[in-house]
């Protein structure tokens, strides 16, 4: 199994949506940040500060990035970059794990 | 806020019940090792391997442990323990955060 090693983990979750999406926060002796995250089935509306990309750990959902007009589905593997200070819409159809990975 | 520092963490989530129940690992220097974990509003019952100490962290929830015939509401701030090979049962009422710690 992949692993974060001697990294901080803040102890309380990021809870939003009324828990439908949840995540923790992992803080790397860079000065770097991710999150490892959990979606639930539903849909979803996020706005960034720094720019993002995000890796599929699990599950599948489609995903309309700014400035595009076409939702277009990712699934375990797969990744994508959200940029900065802009909003990105999903439709989780399975349980999403997923790694954020903050670029700042 | 109180992290754990100079951990592990396992990259890819615990997933339980369609996702209702998540949680992430964490891997300490000294062997030991702890989740972090988010339950939605439901009930649901648990094994035990090792024992275990719960730590809410967030939310609310009734429990019966092993052995007893009541149910005790335990919130935000409470801890409670859970012997090794054994099952309880929960009734989440609102969206808890958890931390787990094997005894092991």
């Amino acid at each position: 199994m992949t692993s974060f090693e001697n990294v901080s983990v803040i102890k309380q979750a990021n809870i939003y949506f009324d828990g439908k999406v949840t995540s923790r926060t992992v803080l790397f002796h860079d000065g770097s940040r991710k999150t490892l995250g959990i979606m639930l089935p539903g849909e979803y509306e996020f706005g960034t500060a720094a720019a993002e990309v995000m890796e599929m750990l699990a599950g599948e959902m489609d995903v309309l990035l700014p400035g595009q007009d076409a939702w277009r589905t990712y699934k375990r593997g797969e990744t994508f970059d959200v940029p900065a200070n802009s909003k990105f819409k999903l439709k989780v159809m399975t349980v999403v794990d997923y790694c954020c990975s903050y670029k700042e």
